[in-house]
């Protein structure tokens, strides 16, 4: 069964089967093959994604999702007021290939969550690490090594984690990773493999590492979350034999998992042998209080810890960590191994570097600081609005919730924010049977001003569709 | 069925079931675990691979290259004349884990192939571009970027393989990878998605590339190479989809394919539809003439192309990269996305600098030469022992082979050698079907003192084994 798009002269545009499997890449295929090959011209306006939604078959988000990728791609454009259209390629035509253009077409005030302020890397401690590793490291470690990582990388992370986050680790547990995804990837690889594949993940929940856990042959249970985090009674209800948890911080909700939430989860991973996932997501960046201690710490022979520098540093520096419990700890090497996701290893030298030589908290400090002036500019701008009952979140992280009612149209919402200049995700599109409904509002890269611009904006939409 | 090695007193040190698959991983696994359990104490010898694999009932080889693997890892020690015993833990106990000690044991005289002189790495240059590329960035650089490798460092390497190789690579086919093995990992998992999954590979050939062909769900089959490259007669006689071939420099055996052989090799894959799979392997070192170009450069539209920094700089820089026609192209960044193995954005940049401003051609000429010199000691030193006539593949490349009879036991010799303080490979290593039997010999790391030592040991071996 086709589904396709056409012109009124009848011309086909897009052709869709929504039989078939990964009806996202079919579209996302299919809209790239047409403006490639011209039969969507530069300044086309598309169909707005409830029509093409319903055109060819798909649900609205699917379609919302693709226009987003193909925008930040730069294959289509969306403009105030105009909708979305392909983009006019300057010098490109069909002939030129698959390119998109350099040009991003993110709107003007870009509040996408769980982006880092990528302005405050610490450049010159970063350039200065580097000539001090290079200026003593053994030949020998520029060639081939450990794939778990150089063992005085992971002693110095070790080290790191034990102090700040209370995980139990040991060089010997320890696995450097090419970022979070690559671990979620290894260690569900290996579960499988175990016979382990019924995966639990939050709803709502982060859709990139539920793509891994797919990817990787897992089968996804969704389990609700509340304002105490993860609902740890339908965790023990579900068949589970992993759950893949953000403790520290739930995203995008942003709770805290709660004190008896917690010592439920350790008894249910002791009592029906499960395993933890544990997603550190950004546990560094707590505002109220100091963060709460990893759960591996409880219960280390239970749990792999998962972390990266993408949302402390820079989402580019492909640097992340596995703490792995001994039993699986050969397992889990084996299959990092066969999916080659060991990071440079000068990267980790100066990683390392800047974690020993206090740099890297320095910058966490900063960082933190910053992020918690955001914070407040956005819930005092919320609050001049009248919206800030519905926030939720915002005591950590680096995004906050703007809740609207169950079932309420947050895709439109959004479309109709980014048609305003104002860029940001529906909260609907981390859920998988949840009816929650909302924006999520990233606060890491604006500036206060720019969160007031958009507050305004936000607010002005939300009560003229409410 | 399982198979013990056992002690005079009837106590069970190691087990393994050779029914089972994966013997090899089973192998290391017991290893490891008898020794981190102190079930093999420290200074225990262990029984020659000769012995063991009788016992266990698994090939010699597969011993030999557990061995190696332990031994480089720090588990296991092999020292002159006294064979392989298990390592002294200075400080370490059963309780500690599994972490192997930060000592290597390779034998003095570290022949070992496809090892680039890592003494010659730019550490000053490379530096100096980190400064500079963290000086000019833009800060969106530092997030979330195109998996494929940024625009920027595609064109880069783009224009570098289109005047050094020959290759025919725009911006747009280009995907930067973690490195050749991840690039294999992604094209493989395309083409068996895509129903092609019978990989010809070449025997002998790297085995490290099997290993990735074989992790991506392909078949393979082996196609007989001798002096000049792959005997594509033989592949055509196949059935094969694919064929992983190094054209420019055979590894290990160091052939050039002939310009007939190459002739051939494009007439299969325009004839069968079949994918030519260049790895590209040290095709910068050629030292009797300029290197032939790269055989995409001839027939892009049926080939992939595979390269990376790892033996042209060093192992430990997570970069290669793939051009990849347009036809496979969205299929192979989809499971390149999957795979997460995007390299690190300031080490890509960097390099394109490098490659840029001219850096990184000089460090070529540079290690070339270098490499020139030291074939030449080896070359010397060979004819001078009376072994000239059994060398061969020494016009290109960082490693040279010593031939032996078909047949003869070049294992044996190799682990003489090692008890002799001499490290390399034996030429069965590489093989699949073949008889061939030789010893690979690395070139790229030891000095030509280094190198007239190391002949006169291996004269000596293989005079008294011969």
């Amino acid at each position: 069964m086709r589904r396709e798009w056409t012109t009124s002269a009848g011309e086909v545009l897009l052709t869709v089967d929504p039989s078939m499997p990964r009806k996202g890449e079919q579209l996302r295929l299919a809209l790239r093959r047409s403006i490639a090959e011209g039969v969507l011209h530069p300044g086309t306006r598309l169909p707005s994604s409830r029509v093409l939604s319903a055109d060819l078959g798909v649900s609205r988000g699917l379609v919302v999702e693709v226009y987003e990728q193909l925008s930040a791609e730069g294959w289509l454009t969306s403009r105030h007021g105009s909708g979305t259209t392909v983009a006019m390629h300057p010098s490109a035509g069909p002939t030129r290939g698959h390119e998109p253009m350099p040009q991003r077409s993110v709107a003007a005030l870009d509040l996408r969550p769980a982006r880092p302020d990528v302005a405050s890397f610490p450049r010159t401690a970063w350039a200065a690490a580097t000539r001090a590793v290079l200026a003593d490291m053994p030949h020998r470690d520029l060639s081939y090594g450990d794939h778990r990582g150089h063992r005085e990388v992971r002693a110095a992370f070790a080290s790191y984690l034990a102090r700040v986050r209370g995980v139990r680790a040991t060089p010997e547990l320890m696995v450097m990773t090419n970022g979070f995804s690559a671990g979620v990837g290894s260690v569900v690889a290996t579960l499988v493999d175990r016979g382990e594949r019924r995966i639990a993940v939050e709803d709502p929940g982060g859709y990139e590492p539920r793509r891994r856990v797919t990817a990787a042959g897992g089968e996804i249970l969704a389990i609700p979350v509340d304002d105490h985090g993860l609902v740890v009674e339908a965790l023990d209800a579900s068949d589970a034999d992993v759950v893949l948890v953000t403790p520290a911080h739930q995203y995008p909700m942003g709770s805290v998992l709660s004190a008896e939430r917690r010592a439920a989860l350790v008894d249910w991973a002791r009592r029906r042998g499960g395993w933890i996932l544990e997603d550190d997501y950004d546990a560094e960046f707590r505002y109220d209080r100091e963060p709460v201690g990893a759960v591996q710490g409880i219960v280390p022979e239970r749990t792999i810890h998962l972390g990266s520098v993408a949302k402390t540093l820079a989402p580019s520096v492909r640097v992340g960590w596995l703490v792995v419990p001994e039993p699986l700890l050969e397992a889990v090497v084996s299959a990092h191994e066969t999916r080659v996701s060991q990071p440079g290893t000068l990267e980790q030298f100066v990683l390392a570097r800047l974690a020993e030589d206090g740099r890297y908290d320095r910058h966490l400090r900063q960082v933190r600081r910053r992020y918690r002036q955001r914070r407040d500019a956005l819930l005092d701008a919320l609050s001049c609005s009248g919206l800030h009952e519905r926030v939720a979140g915002v005591a950590a992280g680096m995004q906050a919730v703007l809740r609207l009612d169950d079932g309420a149209d947050d895709t439109a919402l959004v479309e109709h924010l980014r048609d305003r200049g104002v860029e940001l995700v529906a909260l609907s599109r981390y859920a998988i049977d949840s009816s929650a409904r909302g924006l999520v509002i990233g606060f890491g890269q604006p500036t206060p001003a720019e969160l007031r611009r958009a507050v305004g904006i936000i607010a002005d939409v939300v009560s003229g569709q409410g």
